[in-house]
C-alpha cells in the first residue's frame, strides 16, 4: 500500500461538483431499486464499513448517501467506546451481534478496526497484540465472503487542515454543536500517531479484501464516490427476482 | 369506536392524487430534516407501528415514506411467527427488546397486537386471556408514554376488493411474485374474523393512544397520510438543537 501522505484528500480533476451531485441523485434512485433487487433475491448480504479520522464524514456518508434506502432493508451500528459487557468479551462478540443476514445491508460506523486504532495511537496494548487482532480480523472478514457476505470498507481519507476546518465548524455553527466532543481537540492533536496507525491498518489487509480510500476533503466527491462503488458492486452481483414457486 | 365497515378505505374527496404526490415529495424532505433534530433533540423516543390485513400496505408504506430517512436514526422492526425462544417468553418480551431509546425512531411492522389478531382469528385463546393481553398492551404502552416514546399507531384498512385484486398481482407481477405466501389466501377467506379481531383491537385501546385509521385503498393516499401525521407530530414537539455545553 502506497504510503497513506501521499495519497491525495481531493477530488480528482476529472469530475465536476454539479456533474458528481447530478450523478449522486440519479445513483440514490439506483440504489433504492437495488436494494429491494437484493433483498428479494436474498442469496447475500452487504456489510458496509466506514472508516476515518474523527470529522472525516461517517456520519455524514450514511446521512447523504443512505437516506435512500427502504429502512426495512438496511441496518446502521455505530460502535462507541465498548461497555462493561463488551469488554469482558473478545473484541469481535459485539461486531458477530450486529452482522448482516441474507437480504440485509448492515453499515458500520467505525467497526472492528477501532480495536487496532485507538489502542495503537494510545500505547494501551503492544505490537504483538496488534498483529494477532489484525489477523483475527482477516480471518473473521475472509470467512464471511465464504459466507455469502459482500464487504466493502471505505476509508474517508481528509488532511489535517480540513479536520481542523470542521472541528471548529462544529463549535459555531448551531445545528452542529450538538456534535461537537471535548475530546474532539485531543485526538486531533495526535494527528501524526492515528495516520501511522491507519498506514498499518491499510497496509495490513488482504488482497482479497482491500480498502477503498475516499479522498473526502469535499464531501460532494465522497458521497459521489461511495454511491458508485456501492451501485456498481450491486450491479455486478447478477441479481433476479425469484420465480413464483 | 365506529364499526369498521362503515368506514371507508378510499381517499376523501378533498385531495387529488398529483397534489398528495406533490406534498408527499415536500413531506419526505420535511421527515429527513426533522428527524436529524429529533436525534439532535434527543429528548424522546418515536414508536411508530404499522397494522393491517395482509397486503394492506405495510411494506410499501415503509418503502415509500420512509426511505428519505437517515437509516443512522431509525430501525424497522418485522414481527413474524414467534420463535420457539420468543414463545416460551411472555408475548411482549420480544417487543421490549426492540423498543426505540431516546432520539430513534423505531418502525414495527406488525407489532404486539399479533398476539391479539392471529389467536382470535384462528381461534387458539379464549376471550378472557385475549381481554388480558388487550390490558397489558393498553398498560404497556401507558408506561411508554410515560416514559418519554411518542407512540403512533397507524391502521391501514383496505377493503376485501382491494385485497384480493393486490393478492391475484403478487401472482403475476415478476416484480412481486417473491412476496406472495401460499398462506395468503387461506388467510383472506377469514376476512370476517379478521375484521372482527380488528374491530375489538380498536375498540379495546384507550382515547390516550388511540388509531390513526388509514383508508389505504390508494396507496397515493396511505402514503400521503401517514406522512401528514408524522410531520405534524415531530413538528408539535417543539425541538431544539442543544446548545453547546
Amino acid at each position: 500500500m502506497k504510503n497513506i501522505n501521499d495519497i491525495s484528500t481531493d477530488a480528482p480533476d476529472d469530475i465536476e461538483k454539479s456533474e458528481a451531485n447530478k450523478q449522486l441523485k440519479k445513483m440514490r434512485k439506483d440504489i433504492f431499486s437495488l436494494q429491494n433487487l437484493f433483498y428479494a433475491d436474498g442469496k447475500r448480504a452487504l456489510l458496509i464499513i466506514l472508516q476515518g479520522m474523527d470529522s472525516s464524514g461517517k456520519d455524514g456518508t450514511i446521512r447523504h448517501v443512505f437516506s435512500c434506502i427502504n429502512p426495512q432493508g438496511c441496518r446502521v451500528k455505530s460502535f462507541k467506546t465498548p461497555t462493561e459487557e463488551e469488554k469482558s468479551h473478545d473484541f469481535l462478540w459485539r461486531v458477530y451481534a450486529n452482522l448482516p443476514e441474507k437480504g440485509m445491508i448492515q453499515i458500520f460506523n467505525r467497526s472492528q478496526y477501532e480495536d487496532i486504532l485507538f489502542p495503537v495511537v494510545h500505547e494501551l496494548i503492544d505490537k504483538k497484540e496488534i498483529q494477532e487482532r489484525h489477523k483475527a480480523i482477516n480471518e473473521f472478514e475472509a470467512h464471511l465472503q465464504d459466507s455469502h457476505t459482500v464487504i466493502l470498507k471505505f476509508f474517508l481519507h481528509i488532511s489535517e487542515k480540513e479536520q481542523r476546518h470542521r472541528i471548529n465548524k462544529r463549535l459555531n455553527d448551531p445545528e452542529k454543536q450538538w456534535k461537537y466532543n471535548p475530546s474532539d481537540k485531543k485526538e486531533a492533536k495526535l494527528w501524526d500517531n492515528y495516520i501511522a496507525a491507519y498506514q498499518s491498518m491499510l497496509d495490513g489487509c488482504g488482497k482479497k479484501n482491500p480498502w477503498i480510500i475516499v479522498p473526502a476533503d469535499q464531501k460532494w466527491y465522497r458521497n459521489y464516490l461511495v454511491a458508485k462503488t456501492i451501485v456498481e458492486t450491486l450491479e455486478n452481483l447478477k441479481m433476479n427476482y425469484p420465480k413464483k414457486t
